[in-house]
């Protein structure tokens, strides 16, 4: 099948970018002598988590426990839910994949440590924890060091529940798109973290795992704090949000690029300066930005995505025309919510669908 | 099964409620003397689109081919897909469901309608057409009477396409809050709808389906316009989007009710102000608006949702309490985007789970 024959709108994925993106990132975790863990979140698919795996990836970040389980069941066996799980429902259903897989999972608070216990003990298990340091106002985690020793003291006395470290992702910093801006937030957090740490291991509580870093800040998070493995998810794609981060010499970054857009057709041209494409809010995610619109031949285009309904999004044409029938590759500003609207992949190579394969973990939010 | 035991994220539907929107809109329908054909890019659910049905709508629409697919297979048999439809995929696909279903589309351009006709002529199908009156400048849709008159005449002189009227859905007014500037709106469209309607009949076109009307404008239009028929969706929920609408007195409207609700579970409490829960944007949509935070017991709350990540959502407690495990009922400012995020509902009566049913076209984008 080709490019032309696809019907709109679809996910389709350029593997041949897909794959330099992967080697980049497994060749700067190789080079940092870091541990890397994608972020599975982002593509939710077996396949692609198997390409990491089969590069050097130590393992795979969740966010959710039925994600997870998509993942189990396709036979990944080492998981970090780097998100606090709340809720017997959810405890039950990790304590039960525990019995598959190497699993661990983030506390902020103590309310619900023991029945997490209680449910772990219940399966024969003994489920891994890190503590959550919070990275941004809006986010889940403990602010205080004083608050990670208490927890991690309190998840140490628990039989069934094995204190492994820390979770310390910086998710603040990711989208400042000044390098220099982006590196002095790393560092302050750093220095949380490395405060966190020493605080652990004065008291003899384990701190061998360290994890963090995303697509914003994987080369920075190394030189500055003690991690251990770093989780980044939209490197594989490259969604537009990260595209706007500059690098140190103030341009735009070069190190990852677009593999991941949503190919779709002009299907009405009901003014002179707008076209209608067939996807809207249900086909690409909107916000925080817009998506940037590329031509068919990949290069990037004047037109601009200015708004999105249900089913439709308008292109102003910014003085240049396109046809109804006309075809035009969009790149999401964030990828992870696109790719969780569709429950399949095109791959790609040389304009031909090489490779189908599904979004394993499409919809499971729970 | 009660609320407690559910999972969280999950799609909860008050039946009650649900039938209770169902039967006045019915009723607004009968009192008219129009067709009800309700539109199930709202609900994307074959249980739904029945009890619809079974309230006397005339049929249902549609906004994608694959989105009537889901419903022909379901044995619906008819259909308006309410949107143009582009691509020699898309056309064959609906040339094929026209062998099971009365299906109609909306056209705004005369490229492509040789190549429909011929689709249509390859599956000795004849496809029913409305020509599309633009109703916003973001649209599909044509402006002008006299681009109408063009398109139904050149409709016409195809053998296996069937001109019918008219779709005339004001999109532009759907939101407008104000009940008074919302009828001026509708008043000023409904003057295009009657000239285009006027042209078509003095040149024996046939103009027998006027189709349109939206839950914003469901009990104006027929008061200004020729409509034969009115295809609101959202009324069966009635998302925050809808409640910001005022009625005649400038009292929020009261014609219907939320049923639908995102049921989430508060998972952490980083500050004394703030409550983070398990629903982001890949269990609710969010644009324009923020959802509205209820209360388990249905009464809504001082609680202000002012932030979605991918997988949290950030509560402002506004001098309020909540713990870690707590409940909420959020309505989504836009259900659309946000059914289409679930594989199914949990049917809801007396706070029992009572019926579950999938949400039959989820993910039908195409």
């Amino acid at each position: 099948m080709t490019m032309s024959e696809i019907d709109t709108p679809a996910l389709v994925l350029d593997l041949t970018t897909l794959e330099q993106n992967l080697d980049s990132m497994a060749a700067h975790a190789r080079a940092f002598g870091i541990g890397l863990r994608p972020h599975a979140k982002a593509h939710k698919s077996a396949w692609i988590a198997t390409q990491q795996i089969s590069r050097g990836a130590i393992g795979i970040c969740c966010q959710k426990v039925s994600e997870a389980a998509a993942f189990v069941a396709e036979g990944f066996d080492s998981i970090l839910i780097s998100n606090e799980v709340v809720g017997h429902q959810k405890i039950r259903r990790m304590a039960a994949l525990a019995l598959s897989a190497d699993l661990t999972f983030c506390v902020d608070d103590d309310r619900g440590l023991e029945a997490c216990n209680d449910l772990a003990s219940g399966s024969g298990v003994r489920l891994q924890v890190l503590i959550d340091l919070q990275g941004g106002w809006y986010r889940p985690g403990v602010a205080s060091t004083e608050r990670v020793v208490e927890l991690a003291k309190q998840v140490d006395s628990f039989d069934h529940l094995q204190l492994r470290g820390l979770q310390a992702y910086n998710a603040a910093a990711q989208h400042i798109t000044d390098f220099d801006l982006r590196t002095r937030s790393t560092v302050e957090f750093c220095e949380r973290v490395i405060e966190a740490v020493a605080a652990l291991n004065e008291l003899g509580l384990d701190s061998s795992v360290v994890s963090g870093g995303g697509t914003g800040t994987y080369d920075i998070d190394p030189l500055h704090g003690p991690y251990t493995e770093i989780q980044p998810g939209s490197y594989a794609f490259m969604d537009g949000g990260y595209l706007e981060n500059t690098d140190e010499d103030g341009k735009p970054r070069q190190d990852f690029e677009s593999s991941l857009f949503v190919l779709t057709t002009v299907m009405s041209r009901p003014s002179s300066d707008l076209a209608i494409v067939d996807c809207g809010t249900k086909g690409i995610s909107i916000g925080p930005g817009m998506p940037r619109v590329f031509l068919m031949s990949g290069e990037t285009s004047e037109f601009e995505f200015v708004r999105a309904s249900d089913e439709h999004g308008s292109i102003d044409l910014k003085g240049c025309d396109l046809s109804i029938g006309d075809r035009l590759l969009l790149v999401p500003d964030n990828v992870d919510p696109t790719v969780n609207l569709y429950d399949g992949y095109l791959g790609m190579r040389s304009g031909r669908v090489t490779e189908t394969f599904p979004v394993t973990a499409r919809g499971q939010v729970r």
